[in-house]
């Protein structure tokens, strides 16, 4: 299972998830200039990103949105991008945050566990109920364990709007509506089981709300995080060590605050994907000591 | 403002909504089997079935989850598609059911409201709360009135795990999470409306739960509903025609009965893409008819 080679990759190179969120503007001018098209110039700095990068990452995590917004050529240079994370032997979790029923529910999972887009791991939204999960479950099991983490509690402020309110099914205290997700994929966890006791799905929880990380661990034991918010959206290795356990239990995401770290230099004009791909090294493992220290 | 066009084509042409779900096992044999690909066969049937129907239809759906399985040359098809319509005159709403925060919020807004994949309205998951809504209404109002349909009580049976859940913000009887979502959509539309009264972003309600809909209809007066569930979910006219008003305020989709009905004459082995999109039509036509019987 997936889970498990995660599970395995955090032990032994630590909790960060480099998310490649690539708009062309984080692309150093110089490389830009020279490339023949936007698609083309955010591959290239990917690869230089994940050559410099592949070692110390827990695994790769692929924002679509960035890659849809270039259209359909942006769509080859995503595809493109997770070849490579592949072949370079590492982990991609692609962030797409898709959601539907039925029959649609599973053209989508055929869509991104196999062919142009197979990632090892999705992001998934559970809105729709646990049946739109469904297909995603079915597909996986069919295909050696690929994984999926669905969103739980994010890290944007509006995520109280909805995912705050307290619903009457549960006892009170407990009875947010993110709970009710953490539950129904805690008992989903109980069936679908790797070796390193970690559910086959895990669950998104941001770093950006201390107060209830703890508990939000201590509830759920058995569900891998995926941790965004560290980093650019205000969070912490403080606030993400406390989402963690045992040296292992999740990964934390940071994309902007690595891969555009090169842009802190003030080098702007001579700046190229090399320089670019060693700042975002040094970011990424200046992070995961943090990380590290803070556990 | 498209919702004002939508508003207008209903009036004019019924509230059939065609979608084009289209997989490759929809397209007769003969077709696929002299196109020089999948997606070629697709683009080419959906083409067919767009001639056949313009007239009758208030637009079209078009599902990304079909195309997206079909890899970069299926979202060549679907952006060939779009064009398409859009040469015919007629409006189109891209089902991508996407959800996302921020910057990568504005990155998909971006992606679907211009460029390759550009459409009239797009469908949009409101789990992560409306500040995930936000760049979709900025760009929507900076680009001539796009259109939305937010998810509010979908169509599929596992729309109660979470969906039906009782919030305790609300008052008994109108407290389920959906309610919440559309009170929220109802304030929006106070501040985005069109000349035809309707906000400028409508939501999903599916025709499945016959009970709530008058009540929902009564509820929520200024919101366009674009409703599934009709045909192959079980819905039928009088279920949808209750979600409806005044001879307007929504489209009903349909997909599968539409664009499979050839297949329901025998004629497998014979069948080409002008008998389909004939049949398709004279399946719309009969829904547009039981629609405006059931009013």
């Amino acid at each position: 299972m997936n889970i498990d080679k995660l599970y395995e990759n955090v032990k032994n190179k630590g909790h960060v998830c480099i998310g490649l969120d690539t708009c062309i503007d984080y692309v150093p001018p110089l490389e830009r200039n020279k490339a023949p098209s936007d698609s083309g110039a955010v591959l290239s700095f990917n690869k230089s990103v994940i050559d410099a990068t592949y070692d110390i990452a827990a695994c790769y995590k692929v924002q679509i949105a960035y890659y849809e917004e270039m259209g359909v050529s942006g769509l080859s240079a995503y595809s493109n991008t997770l070849k490579y994370i592949k072949d370079k032997g590492c982990l991609v979790i692609a962030d797409i945050k898709r959601s539907d029923i039925a029959d649609t529910a599973f053209r989508y999972a055929k869509a991104h566990y196999s062919g142009d887009f197979e990632a090892d791991f999705v992001t998934l939204n559970p809105y729709l109920g646990m049946d739109s999960l469904e297909p995603w479950i079915n597909f996986a099991r069919n295909s050696g364990g690929k994984g999926a983490f669905v969103l739980m509690r994010t890290s944007n402020p509006g995520m109280k709007d909805f995912e705050y309110l307290e619903v009457s099914k549960s006892p009170p205290g407990e009875n947010r509506l993110y709970n009710e997700i953490g539950k129904r994929m805690s008992e989903l966890s109980k069936e679908y089981k790797g070796s390193s006791g970690y559910g086959m799905f895990g669950v998104v929880v941001g770093c950006t709300e201390k107060d209830e990380a703890a508990n939000i661990r201590k509830t759920y034991p058995d569900l891998f995080f995926l941790i965004p918010g560290y980093g650019a959206q205000g969070g912490g290795a403080k606030e993400a060590a406390l989402l963690l356990q045992n040296g292992s239990g999740g990964v934390v995401n940071a994309s902007r605050s690595i891969i555009t770290a090169w842009q802190k230099q003030n080098l702007n004009e001579k700046a190229d994907n090399t320089f670019a791909a060693a700042a975002a090294r040094e970011a990424a493992v200046k992070m995961r000591d943090e990380i590290r220290m803070a556990i």
